[in-house]
C-alpha cells in the first residue's frame, strides 16, 4: 500500500513554518507497513489543491492531507474536495454542537500575559459572536466519513476520489495527532487489511557513539533474519537504532526480534542505555526516584542546562534538590568551596576543579549524588592545551569522586548539550 | 518567478527526519521575491526522482533539489539529472582535489566520545582508503554549472532541464546553507533579473501577547501602503511580525517601510522588544555587557533554564555571575536566605517568597541585578488557589525589588519557557 501526504498552506511555501505533519504521518504510516512515496506541499490555492489531489490519487492508494480546514476564506480544502467528488459542503452537526458549547464557555482573560486563546486553543480561536464565519470550519463534503477531532473545532473527514481514500485533517499538529489516535489509525489498519504483514519493532537508544560507528558495529546483525531491517536516526546527542521485523505472523516476528535483542546489546556495551520511548533524562530521574536517591548539580559551562533537563521531567522534585550555577570562578569558591589555589594552579577547566566542585556540592547540598561540569564551550576561550570542546566532569557519591574528560570540537550548543548528557550518563552509571 | 523545491530521501518518506531544507529554501526564495509554489519529497528511487523533476520543470521556472548526492549506491541524483539532460556523470576536479586533501589529513580519534567524524563532517565521512566509492560524491553531470560546497565534499550543481534551471545540493543542512551563501543566492538574484521587484522588509519581535491579539492590534496598518503586506509567525514564546514592501524602486520601498515603523511600535507598547535577528536572550545579554551590569539568577520551577538561556550566548560570562537552583524549599533557605516563616505562611509560589529569593540572591552573589522565579509548572501540584501555570517572578536591583505574577495554563514545558522569558523581559526593563 502506497501513500501520498499533502500539506496545504501559504505559510509552508513561504517557509514561515517547518512542516512537521508530513514526517509525523510518514512515521506513523511506516509503522503500519504503509510506504509514503510522495510528500507534497502546496499553496492555499483552489487550482493547486485540485491539481495536487488529482495527481496524488493517480499515483497512490491512500492520500492524507493536512491544512486548509480553518474558518477563513483562505481555507479551501472542504470546497475543493467537495467539488472533486461532485458534492457540496454541509455542516457536520456534532462538530457544530461542540463548537457552540465551546464558544458559550469561552472566557477571554485580559490579564493573561500571552494569549491563552491563540496559543492554547489554536490560531482559529474567535471572539464570541462571529458564528457565521466559524461555521465554515465545521463543514465537510456531503457524504464524507467524519473523523472526529477531540482537540479542536474542525472535523477531519474522508472521501473517495476516483476510488482512492483521501483523508483531510487540520494543520494544527496537536489536532492532527488527536484525530489519528481517536480513530484514524484503526481506520487505516482496516483499510490496509488483516492479510498484510505484521510488524515487530524495537527502538534502542544509544549515547556516546556516533551514527557511523554504531552502524559499523551493528553491521550484519540482521542479515540472516528473515524480514528484518535496521535503521538509524540521529537525535543529537543520541542515536536511535530501530530493528523492524515483518512477517504475516506477529508471534513469529516478535520471536525473531527477541532473538536479535541480546546480540545488539552485546555489541553496544555501555552505550546502549535503554529501549522504547524513555530517553536518558527520563531514565535517570525515574531511577533516582525508584532508588530514593537525591541529586544536586554544580554547573559552569552548561550554565544550568543539567538542572533544566532534570527538572523537565514531571515529579523530579522527589529526587532533585537543586544546584549551583558557578559561571564566575569566584562563585566556584563561594558556593562550592573550590580552593582558589586549585583554580590558580590548574584553571577552571581541570580535573582538580571539577573534583572539588562535585565534592563541595555534595557536602553543601547534602545530596546522595552530585555532578559537576566545567569546560570550554566556545566559540572563544580555547587554548592549544584546552581547545574548544574540552569538558571535565566529576560525580561524587558515597563511593567517592569519579572524573571524566571529553573533547568534542562542536558548536557551543553542541558542546553544552553533549556535556549535559555525559553528566546524565555518569549519574546513570553511579546510581546503581 | 515560481519555484519548486524537491527533497530526496527514503529517510524523509519514512518520517525519520523532519525536512527543514524545504522551509529554509522557501524562506530564502521568498526574500528574493521568488514564490515557492510546490514542495515535493520523494524516495531514493530513480524513476520517482525522474518523474518528480520532469513534473517540476513543467510547472515551475526554477527547481531546487536537496539530497541524494552522497557516496553510496542509494545516492542517485547525479545519475538521474545526467540522464535527463542526455549527459553522463563526470568527476568535478576541484572537489576531487579537496576531498583528497581532506582524506589525507583526516585522523580518527578513538577516544572521541561521540563520533566527531560522523557528526562534525557529515554522515558520509569515510575511513581512509575507500576512495573509489568516495569518488561517487564528487561527480556532476557533464556540462553542469558547479556550485561549490564550502562545508562538505559533494558539490552542488545546476543543469537546465527543458530550459528550466534545476539546482541540486546535498541534503545536509549545513552544506546546503553554505552553498547558498557562497554563490547560489547571487546566482538566483541574477536569474530573477534586475527588473524584478525589490523588497524592503523588517522583522519585529513581540513577546507577551499572543498571535491573535497582535494581529488584531495591527489590523489595517498596511492597508493604504502600496505593495505592503504583514505576516505573523509564532515562535513560541515570541511572535514575529514581518512587514514586507515590494516596489521596483528599492528606495521607495524602504521609505514606505520607514514610514510604517513608528506606527507598529506605537501599537505594541512594551511587547515589541526589538527587530531583526536578535532575540530577547541576545538583547538582554548584549545590553548587560554594554551597560557593564552583572546578573545572577535564583530559580525554582525553571530549574536552571534562565541560566541556560543566558549562557547560550557566547560572551555571557562578561555579565553573568551564576545562579542558585533552589528546587527544594530547604535550598531556598540555605542558598538564598528565604525565611522559613515566609515559606510556611505564603508557600514557595508566592510574591513574598520570590521577593526574598531575589533580594537574598543579590546580597549573596553581589550582582547588580538578580531575578527569581517560583511557580507551578505542572502537570501536578496545582491547587484552586494556585493552579498549574501560576508563576511569581521578582527582580532585585539598586532600585529595590519588583514582582510580577503570570498565570498561563499550558504544558510543563510551555510554563517553564514562558516564565524564563518573562524573567528575561523583567531584566530587559530593569537594565536601563
Amino acid at each position: 500500500m502506497r501513500a501520498e501526504i499533502l500539506t496545504i498552506g501559504d505559510e509552508l511555501c513561504r517557509g514561515e513554518i517547518v512542516d512537521t505533519n508530513s514526517s509525523w504521518l510518514a512515521a506513523k504510516l511506516w509503522d503500519l507497513s504503509i510506504t509514503t512515496r510522495w510528500m507534497t506541499s502546496c499553496l492555499d490555492d483552489a487550482a493547486d489543491i485540485t491539481a495536487a489531489v488529482t495527481l496524488a490519487v493517480s499515483r497512490a492508494d491512500l492520500v492524507l492531507c493536512s491544512g486548509g480546514l480553518g474558518p477563513t476564506e483562505d481555507d479551501l480544502t472542504v470546497d475543493v474536495l467537495a467539488a472533486l467528488v461532485g458534492s457540496d459542503p454541509v455542516i457536520d452537526e456534532p462538530h457544530r454542537a461542540k463548537m457552540e458549547a465551546w464558544l458559550a464557555k469561552r472566557v477571554v482573560d485580559p490579564a493573561t500575559p500571552a494569549s491563552a486563546g491563540a496559543l492554547h486553543l489554536g490560531p482559529s480561536a474567535p471572539p464570541a459572536g462571529i458564528m457565521q464565519i466559524q461555521l465554515r470550519q465545521v463543514r465537510v463534503p456531503r457524504g464524507a466519513r467524519v473523523h472526529p477531532n477531540p482537540m479542536g473545532l474542525a472535523p477531519g473527514f474522508e472521501v473517495a476520489v476516483r476510488g482512492v481514500p483521501v483523508i483531510c485533517m487540520p494543520g494544527v499538529p496537536r489536532e492532527l495527532h488527536a484525530i489519528w489516535d481517536a480513530g484514524l489509525e484503526a481506520r487505516l489498519r482496516e483499510a490496509r487489511g488483516d492479510t498484510a504483514e505484521q510488524i515487530a519493532r524495537r527502538i534502542y537508544r544509544v549515547f556516546g557513539r556516533g551514527e557511523s560507528q554504531i552502524s559499523q558495529v551493528c553491521r550484519g546483525i540482521v542479515d540472516d533474519v528473515p524480514g528484518a531491517s535496521i535503521h538509524y536516526q540521529v537525535k543529537f546527542p543520541e542515536t536511535l537504532v530501530k530493528i523492524v521485523i515483518r512477517d504475516r505472523d506477529r508471534a513469529a516476528a516478535e520471536a525473531r526480534l527477541a532473538a536479535v535483542d541480546p546480540e545488539i546489546r552485546r555489541r553496544l556495551p555501555g552505550h546502549l542505555y535503554g529501549d522504547g520511548d524513555e530517553n536518558l533524562i527520563g531514565k535517570v530521574v525515574r531511577r533516582l526516584i525508584e532508588n530514593q536517591r537525591t541529586l544536586a548539580t554544580a554547573e559552569s559551562c552548561t550554565g544550568g542546562m543539567i538542572g533544566e533537563l532534570v527538572t523537565s521531567i514531571a515529579g523530579s522534585s522527589k529526587a532533585y534538590v537543586g544546584g549551583a550555577i558557578t559561571y564566575a570562578n569566584a562563585e566556584k569558591v563561594r558556593q562550592l568551596g573550590v580552593s582558589p589555589a586549585t583554580l590558580d594552579a590548574h584553571g577552571a577547566v581541570s580535573e582538580e576543579t571539577v573534583r572539588e566542585m562535585a565534592a563541595g556540592a555534595r557536602e553543601r547540598f547534602g545530596a546522595d549524588l552530585t555532578v559537576a561540569v566545567s569546560g570550554v564551550a566556545g566559540p572563544d576561550g580555547g587554548t592549544p592545551d584546552k581547545p574548544v570542546g574540552t569538558v571535565w566532569l566529576a560525580i561524587a557519591s558515597g563511593q567517592g569522586v569519579t572524573t571524566k574528560k571529553i573533547t568534542w570540537p562542536g558548536t557551543r550548543d553542541q558542546v553544552r548539550t553533549l556535556a549535559s548528557w555525559w553528566a546524565l550518563r555518569m549519574i546513570d552509571e553511579a546510581n546503581v
